[in-house]
């Protein structure tokens, strides 16, 4: 963001360029890590718009479009269909908690026929610990059994290995798991997993590309040792914040630096202390 | 809802009607039982406006603006302003969980001061139970000795009696502290509350209205025990539908029933259940 709190476009689009440089597969833009539900619909909108026009290609992109308000994932969604973008990342309604596996399956219901588009690809984004709504395995396959055309995968961050490891069996073979940390990368590929999507990807691609192709290899567990560093690093500070002041250091662009409330900006002690335990971690991410 | 899903605002205007009539001070429109965050920002300012337009008087309105985007909340807060609806109910931005005191002081000053307009008259809306976020009483208390002008209430639905009575016991004579639950009402009133803004109130104003009158009477324990009574009876299905369920019956109009996903309507069989449980209940509600 810039100091006034708009995105800023120029910088996100090198990022999104540099990490599809790196060898990404995709970009998940507007998740969590991008502060989506921060952000207005129309900002929103915006910022797809604005990082197709920086030159980022619509297939490389998946594009969060979770809403509280149904109505307002399927028109973000219908957004992105009409620039192009077939995949995006949505998580159930998280206002309410205590809700029945039902309504969670009338929500998705809703949002799949309401968007009404052949050419949807949906993935369903499992963050219990920030929607408070778990969406169990039983659920998952009885929404991609109703929409086996336009439900293609899952986020599954809960960080919950019984859990994924039951999704990754159950589903690994239907649709596309992918997991929310590399250090659950291994295991859950083994398990059927397709990949992850990472939040510390956003400073850390290299070695994760490294570990996810070497995954099979002897030296692949000494690659996840070092991952593992690195992300611990990160997770001791409030993440978010810490990726974005990592990368404020890494590019000398401050606007890194800028998170919306309810998010607070890292101190400069703590940049400095992250970069401190960064260094020492084993795996040194691309850029220190 | 009408069966298509969107807001019936003939019964809506109706119900608010019945509510002043009945001796309520004000309706909140658009909170939690309103279903508020499960409709777009253009529909919540449909409603409003369909609202004011179907008669009810801007100034017996409180209407919930809070939005997980701080720009949402700004841009529903200055609609009702700008319509003469001063009183709004914020939540915090609740997307994030586990974040700081600071974060969220820095929410809510950024909501009024890009509000920016004198009348405003906001009131903090704690549920953390949906929310996860909690607002203890010193951080309301500093966004209250911020803002003195425009911050002039809470509403806490918290249902924690502790944190509520040092609510009570602490703002009650600076803002207006409104309980979320009758069943809370005498002992918060004695502690220093204002009143409360509750959901069965949309069933039973009537003797929540003479519990409040005659709260420092004898009389006032064994009004209370009826209060308690029907609220539990209702509070023994989810709650949001059963007031519906319960609106519906006693209107006849069938739109009462309808819910928007994630909630899901009561059964026939539940509302069968809920309207015996209502009658076997020691105070009546007004209209059973």
């Amino acid at each position: 963001m810039k100091d006034d709190g708009s995105a800023d476009i120029v910088l996100l689009v090198e990022h999104c360029r540099s990490l599809l440089d790196l060898g990404c597969s995709s970009v998940l833009l507007l998740g969590t890590t991008g502060e989506a539900n921060s952000f207005t619909n129309a900002e929103r909108r915006a910022i797809l718009e604005g990082v197709l026009a920086g030159g980022i290609a619509a297939e490389k992109l998946i594009v969060g479009t979770g809403c509280s308000a149904i109505g307002d994932t399927v028109g973000l969604s219908k957004h992105a269909l009409s620039l192009g973008v077939t995949r995006v990342l949505v998580l159930p309604p998280f206002y309410y908690k205590l809700v029945s596996d039902e309504g969670l399956f009338g929500a998705f219901a809703a949002t799949v026929e309401q968007i009404n588009d052949d050419r949807l690809q949906m993935l369903l984004y499992l963050i219990p610990q920030l929607t408070g709504i778990e969406l169990h395995a039983d659920l998952v396959e009885k929404i991609f059994l109703a929409y086996p055309k336009n439900v293609v995968g899952l986020k599954d961050s809960s960080g919950n290995w019984p859990a994924t490891q039951t999704l990754c069996r159950r589903l690994g073979d239907k649709i596309d798991v992918l997991v929310g940390t590399e250090a659950l990368l291994l295991r859950a590929m083994q398990a059927g997993a397709s990949g992850c999507i990472s939040a510390t990807a956003n400073a850390t691609a290299q070695p994760i590309i490294e570990l996810f192709i070497k995954r099979d290899r002897r030296e692949a567990a000494t690659l996840e040792e070092g991952v593992l560093a690195t992300r611990a690093a990160f997770e001791s500070f409030p993440v978010i914040p810490a990726l974005k002041a990592y990368l404020a250091r890494k590019t000398g662009q401050k606007s890194w630096r800028n998170v919306r409330p309810p998010l607070c900006a890292l101190t400069q002690n703590q940049t400095e202390a992250l970069i401190a335990s960064l260094v020492k971690a084993p795996q040194r991410q691309e850029a220190s």
